[in-house]
C-alpha cells in the first residue's frame, strides 16, 4: 500500500523540479521569492528543490547583487549556463550553423558555414557538420557537460526516428539522419555509445524558439515561417505544436496559391514557396546569377524601380499565403523567420494591403512579427529539443549518471 | 484535512461515472463486463456506478437477451435514449433542421423546412425554429427530459458568447445567437429561465460528430468539409478541436487557391468556396436557374456532357483544396460533408488525381470518405455539443435538479 503513495509524491517532486528548472532555463536568474510566486510552491518546498538542482550542478544559488530592499533579500537562483550545455545544429540548403548552447537558452559558442547549392549531400554535410562540431566541443570548459545535440532541418522529418523523410532543397530523401549522426559523428567526437540526439523540422523548431523565449511567447496560437530556399512553417495550436497524423504536418510552403504559376520541386504547381521563396525574389528582382538575398535588399533601399517593383509582386503572393493562414488557422502571431526574415520588412505594406482582405474576425486578432530571436529561432530550437528530456526530468540522471557526451 | 482527500474521491467518482456515460452514449447498449473491460475499472465500482446512473434514469439495467455463453451473463446497461434527450438544430443557408435526439446519438424525430435564399433573416429564422421545435417538444414522451438545446450555424461563432460574428451566406454580422434564442424561444417553447442553450460552427459540430461516432472514429487528425453554399471545415487535432486563438479557426473555404477566380462573399478573390461551393457546381454545369445540386448529380448519372464537363472543372479545384490541407495538416481523413457529399462521388477521379501531387508522407497516409452520419453530421454535432455538460459530470444535478427544460 505505501510504493503507490510513494511513486506518487516522488512524480509530484520530478514534475515540480521540472518546472522549476524550465523557468529558470526561460527566464533566467531568478530569486527563490519570485519562484515561490510563480510556481505556487511554499517557500521550503522551492528551497529544497533549487538546493537538489543545484547540488547536481544544473543551478548555482547565490545572494543578490546590489542593496536590496526591505526585507531579508532573497537568494537568487541562476541556471549553470556554462557548464550545463547541448549542441544545436541547423542544416539549411546554403548554411550550415551549429552552436553550444547552454541551460537558459544562451549562445556559448557559434560557428556558421557556408555550403554552396547541389554540395548538400548527406556525406559531404556530416563531414562539415563534424568539422564545425569538433571546435565547439574543444573549447567548452573541462567540467562542462553535454546533455546531447538537438538537430534542425529543413525538411519533413520522423521525429521519433529521426529520419528525413523529404528535403527537396537539400535533395534528401529517406535520410536516416539521426542514425547516420550516432554512427558518423558519435565516435570522433568522443560522444557516448547512445548519445542523445534528436531530430526535428527546422520550421517546427522555430516555433518551438519564438514560442519558449521569443515574440510567440504567451501566444496559444502562433505560425513561425522558415526556410532559405523553401519556406516551412512550424505551428503551435492551443499552446502546443501541431503535428498531424504522422508528424508531417505544417507544410504551409506546398500551399498552392497560384494555380498558373511555377512548377515547385514537389511537382505541384504555383506553391507558396515557389512563388515567395528566395528564388523567386531574386527571378522577380532581375538579379544576377549569384547575388545574394542582401543584395537585393540593399539595392530595394537603393531605391532600384526594378526591384522595388519585384518586391512588390512577390509580396503580394506572400500576402495571400499570409491571408490564409490567418483565414485558417486564426493565429495570434506569424513570425516571419527564414528568408522572410530578409524580405518582410520590404514587403510589409503588401502584406498587410492583402490583410484587409482577411475574415474580420482572425484579422483583428493576428500580429505580424519578425523573430524576436533574429536568424537563430531554428538553431535554438534545435538546442531547445536537445533540452527537452533534461527539462522534462532534471534529475532522473544526476547525480548518479548524468548524460556526459564530451 | 479531510475535505481535499473526499473531494478528490468525488472527483474521481464523477470522472469515472462521466467516463461511462460517455462509453454508452458512443457505443450504445453495453454489457457491464465489457465497461469493466473498456474502462478498466473494477466490477464491483463499474455496477456501483451504473447503478447509479440508473438511479438518476440515466442508464437501464437488463438481463441479457438470448441465450448466453458459458458461465453467469453479464448485465447490460443502455443509455435511457427515449427519456433523456436534447434538441438538436442545423441552421444551413437553404434548409433549417431541427431533431430531438436521444442519449446515445440517436434521432428521435427530426423536422427539416426549406427556407428561401434571402429570406434568411434572423426574426424570420427564429419564428420558423420556433415552429420546428414545438411539435418536437410535444412529441416527447411525459416522463422524457430534455437537457439542452444544441444549435449548428454555418458561421463564425464566438463559442463562449454564442454570437455569430460573420455568417456570410446567411447575411449575419453580430448576431447574439445565444441571447435571442433565450429570449425569443425560451418562453413560448417553455423552457426554464437559464436554459443551457450552446451554438457552434457547423462544421466544427460536424467534425465533433464524425470524430465521435462517424468515420472519423478514432482518428486522431480529421478535417470535416461543411456548408451548402459556402465551405468551411471542422479540424480535429492530435484528438481535440482546433479551435484558433480566438475560436475563429477553420475557415478553409477562405483559403484563396485562384487568384484569378470570382469574388467571393467575403471580399477575397479565388476562395476555395467560391470555386467548389454550391453556386460554382451550379454554375459550371451550366445550370438553369433554381436548378438543384441533386438535379446536377442525375444529369450527371445520365451522361450529360457539359454537366460532366462542369463537374471535371469543379473537381479539379475541389483537388487543390484538399492537397493544400493534406500538405498543412497531414490529416488522417478528410470527411466530404455538406454540399460536397453530393458531389464528391462525381467528383472523386479528379480529387484522386490531384491527390497525386500532394507531398508523398502525409498523401499515404490520408482517407478520403463521405461523412458516416450522412447529411446529419451537423445536426448530430449540435446534439453532441448539447449533451456535453451531462457527459462531462452526469451526476451534479442528479437526482436533485436535474435541468428540465420541458
Amino acid at each position: 500500500m505505501t510504493r503507490p503513495a510513494a511513486a506518487t509524491q516522488d512524480d509530484v517532486r520530478r514534475h515540480n523540479v521540472g518546472s522549476l528548472l524550465r523557468l529558470l532555463h526561460v527566464h533566467g536568474a531568478t530569486s527563490r521569492a519570485s519562484l515561490t510566486e510563480m510556481t505556487g510552491l511554499n517557500r521550503s518546498t522551492v528551497r529544497a528543490l533549487t538546493t537538489e538542482l543545484a547540488e547536481a550542478g544544473l543551478v548555482r544559488e547565490a545572494a543578490p547583487v546590489g542593496r536590496g530592499r526591505a526585507g531579508r533579500p532573497s537568494i537568487v537562483v541562476e541556471p549553470e549556463s556554462e557548464r550545463v550545455y547541448v549542441l544545436a545544429v541547423d542544416i539549411r540548403v546554403e548554411h550550415l550553423v551549429a552552436a553550444r548552447v547552454g541551460l537558459g537558452g544562451v549562445v556559448l559558442d557559434r560557428r556558421e558555414m557556408r555550403q554552396p547549392r547541389g554540395s548538400t549531400d548527406v556525406r559531404r554535410t556530416l563531414r562539415r557538420l563534424a568539422g564545425l562540431l569538433e571546435p565547439l566541443l574543444a573549447g567548452a570548459p573541462d567540467d562542462a557537460v553535454c546533455f546531447g545535440l538537438g538537430v534542425a532541418v529543413c525538411g519533413m522529418v520522423g521525429v521519433r526516428d529521426g529520419v528525413v523523410r523529404l528535403a527537396p532543397n537539400l535533395s534528401w530523401v529517406d535520410v536516416p539522419l539521426r542514425a547516420l549522426l550516432v554512427e558518423r559523428l558519435a565516435a570522433p567526437l568522443g560522444l557516448g555509445p547512445a548519445p542523445p540526439i534528436a531530430v526535428g523540422n527546422d520550421a517546427d523548431l522555430g516555433a518551438m524558439a519564438e514560442h519558449t523565449r521569443g515574440t510567440a511567447a504567451g501566444a496559444s496560437d502562433a505560425i513561425y515561417l522558415s526556410g532559405e530556399v523553401g519556406l516551412g512553417g512550424g505551428i503551435i495550436l492551443g499552446g502546443r505544436p501541431m503535428t498531424g497524423g504522422g508528424g508531417y504536418g505544417g507544410e504551409v510552403g506546398h500551399m498552392s496559391v497560384n494555380p498558373r504559376g511555377r512548377l515547385c520541386r514537389c511537382g505541384r504547381r504555383g506553391c507558396w514557396e515557389t512563388e515567395v521563396g528566395e528564388d523567386a525574389v531574386l527571378r522577380s528582382t532581375g538579379a544576377a546569377p549569384g547575388v545574394e538575398l542582401s543584395e537585393v535588399v540593399a539595392a530595394h533601399e537603393a531605391g532600384d524601380l526594378t526591384v522595388r517593383a519585384g518586391i512588390g509582386r512577390v509580396g503580394r503572393w506572400l500576402g495571400v499565403g499570409v491571408v490564409n493562414l490567418v483565414n485558417i488557422f486564426n493565429p495570434q502571431v506569424i513570425v516571419f523567420g527564414g528568408a522572410t526574415r530578409e524580405v518582410f520588412p520590404l514587403m510589409e505594406p503588401f502584406v498587410r494591403e492583402a490583410l484587409t482582405t482577411a475574415l474580420a474576425a482572425p484579422r483583428e486578432q493576428v500580429r505580424l512579427e519578425l523573430p524576436a530571436l533574429g536568424a537563430d529561432s531554428t538553431l535554438l530550437g534545435a538546442a531547445e529539443l536537445a533540452f527537452t528530456p533534461l527539462l522534462e526530468d532534471p534529475l532522473r540522471d544526476l547525480p548518479a549518471t548524468p548524460v556526459r557526451l564530451a
